[in-house]
């Protein structure tokens, strides 16, 4: 339990710093020390607020645990501090990044089907908590939003939170469960960024 | 009773197909099954799920009730399946995602009353629950979103809530007041369209 | 109460002539009456609604109160008689935007620590319930969103909270502190404008 909370916070911080480090690269922006803190704010706690707005779950996480704010802070300081070395050692990033989203995913799976939510509706929940946060990032930077880009991110996502429920319904243990299912999360992000791979495109004919 | 709820659910399947195609002809994105997929599911359930937040009204449909969800997942299939027709057929749909506005107008309008919010905001919350979801969809694909466009469309929407608020008020039958309210939002939208009406300009002096 | 009740109606009316003005100006949109209504609207009520439904605090200010509605309209009334004047007096209206968000600013703080949220999240909704409609109003209209352009403008909103909550941790008169925390947002804002003062860049080296 306790080890589980300091994990969520340590996705936040990374999510923070994500968030922080798009608005600083923006092209044409003001990008300000502000603009760098709230795009980060966003980016770490958009999903989860959204998926606790959208089930009536309340207090959310960050009105409620103050250590969320913290862990946004501290991302965000040690943007500021070491911003070269980020960019240099994005790629490795890249795998905490993945790390963070599997456990939003399986966090936000969770939270659903304690509320007593369907499996279905779960699973999307799940998803939104990991990759809504991000999407909230691009529409306020202006880009195009991460899950209209090519790798496979969300759907990664959906394949975690699809596992947690069925390991759920077959009873394996709540510990073993969440490894797999983060595991699963970061597996599918890693071959399809390193093999290249992405889904089938769908496009009207012209 | 059982009628209406068979209806929303066509609509609901009409909102995804639209979400779908919307994100399938995008130019510059990646166009892949899941953007189709999640477009459809935020064009679809958008309008609803911020009213029912703003109102408060837990839980909000399509975690209560997976059927929306099917409906959504079956009008992602049917958009598929059928991409090419979709295209072709571009113009006969167009009555019916004007039926689809209407009946969430309907829909958001009456929900809103029941919960005893006032008429003026609930004209506003009927709106919002039929345009929303594609003005997020427009939002997300970085469109202009359609409240922007020429033709007449959210007003439509503001004449039918306004209808079915004044008829409640003059004890119309439930299931007349109904029939009036989205024939309205309809037949606003097919004549404007046809006859290429818009609302008045409203642009500063330069 | 009776006299911060009648400032907040006014404010609520100078942010839907600010959004209202804001869609009229945009470049390339249809900007008929409609839309300038709804940018108006959302404006007005997008800060405030995000803070009551991430608080859960039901039912949200315009649902409950039909006079912030019929401020939003007077202010879209007053927009469209007088769109020439209030594009000559911009600089003049500049001083009631800023006691605008200032007030947003103190309102939205107020509400937080009343509903028992911790000091530095309500700090945050304070600065959320005062830009927000702005930013939702901007990425709407496709607009970089105000957060990202270049005066000081959020964090005055983030400075005027924290005066507010240190005064109440002082136990300084509720009316005073109000007074002083406006004063401090419209003095930051009217500063920055005036000696064109931003915060410090943060860009990622290339």
């Amino acid at each position: 339990m306790d080890l589980s909370y300091y994990i969520e916070l340590i996705g936040v911080g990374f999510f923070a710093i994500s968030g922080a480090l798009a608005a600083a690269e923006k092209k044409g922006h003001h990008n300000d020390i502000f603009s760098a803190f709230f795009t980060g704010f966003i980016t770490a706690i958009g999903g989860g607020t959204l998926r606790d707005i959208t089930l009536g779950n309340y207090p959310v996480a960050w009105v409620r645990d103050q250590n969320v704010l913290w862990a946004i802070f501290f991302g965000f300081v040690l943007t500021i501090l070491f911003a070269r070395y980020w960019v240099r050692f994005r790629r490795e990033i890249f795998i905490f990044d993945s790390i963070g989203i599997g456990i939003y995913t399986v966090i936000g799976t969770k939270i659903s089907l304690l509320a007593g939510v369907n499996p279905f509706a779960s699973v999307i929940l799940g998803m939104v908590s990991a990759i809504f946060g991000g999407v909230i990032r691009d529409t306020l930077i202006n880009e195009v939003p991460l899950i209209f880009r090519k790798e496979i991110y969300a759907t990664a996502c959906l394949a975690g939170a699809t596992l947690y429920v069925a390991l759920q319904y077959m009873n394996i243990d709540e510990n073993w469960n969440t490894g797999f299912s983060v595991f699963l999360v970061v597996f599918i992000r890693i071959v399809a960024v390193r093999y290249n791979l992405s889904l089938p495109k769908f496009r009207l004919p012209e």
